[in-house]
């Protein structure tokens, strides 16, 4: 993953785009191009696996670039949500239900 | 991050959250996200960092189920979109500019 | 305000296209536009009105068409949704803050 | 419609809110509101038409401030709009179909 990373900051690195990257833009970003994956299913459930694919790469590319400002490791926060996630959605409670963690 | 990517399977496993995981509804679960994240940026750019992180890896978990669920690899289709945004971005026509593709 | 919503229903009928607006479509579809008004600012806070003013009139159609579905009368809504956040944010509390009820 | 909009702005003149509330605020706040309604249809079809209704007319609240701070009337930009979709998916190419306008 560290060469991925690599390879996305530099991208950004070689247009001089650092300067258009605050936090707050990343973040509209990020739901701008999760609203372009949403579209994908817009009025049915089939979808077009390359469209779908291309997008979810955009998100992920603007998830690295906020990692990268908040200075934070991708796979750490993720490590730690988890363990957030496993104290507010114990499996005895949670097992098969989608209900959100405040209705369990 | 083939190990952070086993846990966050795994976490989901372990809850028989599978069932209702199809794309469509983790296209959902991915903007519903990343709205929270822009909540920290709505009124001013002063974010709680902690929350920041928290909700960049929510977005981060679901984009993990979302590729797992239509069987690509997170790096490769990373690296593939960086190959079209360069042919998209041309270093000497998008440097310094945040201008789309379309109006470079 | 009747005659405006008439047109925007009309448009549709004519299209046969109420067979695509189930208010789950009608709900992504209002995200999605809404990711378009954010797309004018993006980078920064400069925005095209003309395009603003578009996307704005995106959104409140779809908001036109989920009502009518859900057999809602839109000022009706309005009305009573205010008159819960007149609770949830007493001016005395609320008055020029933009935190959240919940840290009021 | 004229009474129903004087009572939005009302409420956040009596908080002074109008401060917060610059056009990119109000974008991002309809995308988040957007997506709380989004979350009603998150893991199924099954909504909670109060919950649902609630969630629309936040977003309406947010559409009424937007349309104020650019100084536009609400009725007339949606009703240009629907010129302009008239034009862009002609009954004859539109009816039946929910393509984009690029694929008719």
């Amino acid at each position: 993953m560290k060469e991925t990373i690599k390879r996305v900051l530099q991208f950004t690195k070689d247009r001089d785009w650092d300067q258009f990257h605050r936090p707050e833009n990343l973040a509209k970003s990020i739901s701008i191009e999760a609203a372009e994956l949403l579209e994908c299913f817009q009025w049915n459930s089939n979808y077009d696996h390359d469209k779908v694919i291309d997008e979810l790469a955009d998100i992920l590319n603007y998830c690295i670039l906020m990692a990268d400002k908040l200075d934070v490791d991708i796979e750490e926060i993720i490590l730690n949500k988890i363990e957030k996630n496993e104290l507010k959605y114990p499996i005895d409670k949670a097992k098969g239900r989608s209900d959100k963690y405040t209705k369990l």
